[in-house]
């Protein structure tokens, strides 16, 4: 029975801990004691500590007796708290999603001989660790991944309720979005190529370009095409466009009434009661995820395809399962089988490993996360 | 000659002193140096003052010798204004369209034994001048008014420009609409009932209700059908409703990082880089009043199409010619040929003196701003 620290106790990292105290020793760490008051009834095996985890002391003080760590924090502070881990030369799965490019910490890693895993959720995550697997088997020569999290409910205009803070949302709406197309690394503005698209259990969902290839833009330099789609209900991204259009998403302070005043933290402030999940609201995950290549001769695609809902009974939210579980299948995968070397893993490495994508796929698949499989044959020539 | 005072040399206010000084002695206040220097070179006969008109001591000096006051301040600050004219014993033409209602005032005209033409612009204004002319001549059962200034260049997403203050025109958006169906008042939101309509040179435009029937809806309650819609280019209502929506307009504080903004304040702040009127960009103004009713036994159909563009030769722009010059109109009306009785006088009061709608007419022709008049008989029967 290990002793895991998680850090960071938000609907993912609550989920993950409840998870993880089935079969291990959990201290979990956050600044919210209504949070971690309410994640200490759910389980057993689960102390929790209030934490300030913006404070590199306090971090370490909560790992020091740990013998793996899960980072679950926002993602404007995850950089920070990862980098505070690997120099506390203890090993992590991360799940906090920050802007930063992981890979930076390589080196610190590398250096106090520890491991992380890193962007270990539904997406990014899953459609890594999918992507890892079979680029081990064939020349991939094509990757897509459509994804995105909705309530039930649609209430107009957004039909959008963030699962995390409304600032990380925003920044995925302003930061240049990347893809490779015919070899080459384009870049260009989010919630651009919007396109409809029809999912089982939903209908109609438009996809529109964000940046969220993140490390597979290094790790999988060798394929063609490669491109993350974010999924929402149609009209969003317009109406998003239009705030971003017209300055509110800006950095720079604008003067009301002699107070300065930035409009993204204006409007996100604002977006917080629009987008917030309320209790027992009902959530869904959608994704699709297409890999195609050339396996022993032949042309092949792969497609990977995700509907989970809200487990009513224990109300734990899709997303939360979907991303959690992805990530605490990791921690029992380096605890029971292997533990992959030192340095910054990206999930699609991690994925590479031996048996990983079974082993979380049935992981997924035992706490009624399921992912439908298809492989088609598109010819027997290399096109 | 007479003495005129301008209070207020925003965009309108400048051209109506403008056109007053070609044969009257104006005085125009304002609190900005700028706007009062650029006035001065644009006519003789014109002197300026420097002057706080949220101040009514400073209003008292300006007007003290004035033989007729125009009041042309932001809505904001409009009703304060003209009470203090009344105030002061001097009669008004006021174009500030402000939220309050002027018939309010009648009691302060009336013991003082001065007059206010209020609302005297192009919408309100001149459409109600129209409507008073007709009302003397026949029973009317329909009035409907459609008006909109507009930009020529349709910049994505609101595709608009305020002439005036964009707190004005969220007013505009957030006050319940009211109209008069079948006899009975109908209270509805603002930017209902939106529908796509045509007009020469423009092509489609939306149209959706505000509550611009004002006065009429006390001086006109024997007409069983009125409604004012404003103009806009199509998809101009739908952004600003998910604006609306979403809280943007709020006048309840929220809190930034400590600090308590006014969402409607921000708001307005971020829109009027949006939709300021740069120097010498076109636009224009549109309007259609149709009038219905029995006359000398018959069903009579009476439109009045405005299409006004910006005078590029002396750069004023259409919607401070259409609504500057009804003003001034009347101003020169009540000068040459009639003074109303003392009191708060609404534009269709005015448009039943004697010629005054002919007057206003040829006024506007004179100055390149021209109706188009249609009549139709509907029917020899009464329907």
């Amino acid at each position: 029975m290990a002793q895991i620290g998680v850090l960071g106790c938000g609907m993912v990292g609550s989920a993950i801990a409840v998870d993880l105290a089935k079969s291990h020793s959990v201290l979990v760490a956050d600044k919210s004691k209504k949070a971690l008051s309410e994640v200490k009834t759910k389980a057993e095996n689960l102390n929790t500590v209030v934490a300030d985890l913006t404070d590199a002391d306090a971090i370490a003080d909560v790992i020091s007796e740990m013998d793996l760590v899960v980072c679950a924090v926002p993602g404007f502070m995850g950089f920070e708290v990862l980098k505070t881990v690997l120099t506390n030369k203890k090993s992590a799965v991360d799940i906090s999603f920050f802007p930063e490019n992981a890979l930076d910490l390589d080196y610190l890693a590398k250096k106090n001989n520890v491991f992380a895993i890193v962007d270990c959720g539904v997406a990014p995550g899953m459609d890594n660790i999918l992507l890892g697997h079979h680029n081990d088997k064939m020349a991939v020569t094509k990757f897509e991944c459509l994804v995105g999290g909705l309530p039930r409910r649609r209430v107009w205009p957004f039909e959008y309720k963030a699962p995390f803070s409304p600032v990380d949302v925003i920044e995925e709406y302003t930061r240049p979005a990347r893809y490779v197309e015919n070899g080459k690394m384009v870049t260009r503005p989010p919630l651009t190529d919007c396109e409809l698209v029809e999912f089982d259990k939903v209908g109609t969902l438009e996809s529109f370009n964000t940046d969220g290839l993140r490390t597979l833009l290094t790790t999988m330099d060798h394929i063609p095409d490669m491109k993350e789609k974010t999924l929402r209900y149609p009209g969003h991204a317009e109406y998003i466009k239009v705030l971003a259009q017209t300055g509110f998403f800006s950095e720079t302070p604008i003067e009301v009434n002699g107070i300065s005043v930035s409009p993204l933290e204006f409007t996100a402030k604002v977006l917080i009661d629009n987008w917030a999940l309320k209790k027992n609201e009902s959530e869904f995950t959608v994704m699709r995820v297409i890999i195609e290549g050339e396996e022993s001769g032949k042309m092949k695609r792969y497609s990977y395809n995700l509907y989970d809902e809200t487990d009513t009974a224990t109300g734990t939210s899709s997303m939360a399962r979907t991303t959690g579980y992805t990530a605490t299948a990791a921690v029992n995968y380096v605890l029971e089988k292997q533990q992959p070397e030192a340095g910054i893993i990206a999930p699609e490495v991690f994925g590479e490993m031996p048996d990983v994508c079974q082993y979380v796929l049935q992981y997924l698949a035992d706490r009624n996360v399921h992912y439908k499989k298809e492989e088609t044959t598109l010819s027997t020539e290399r096109s």
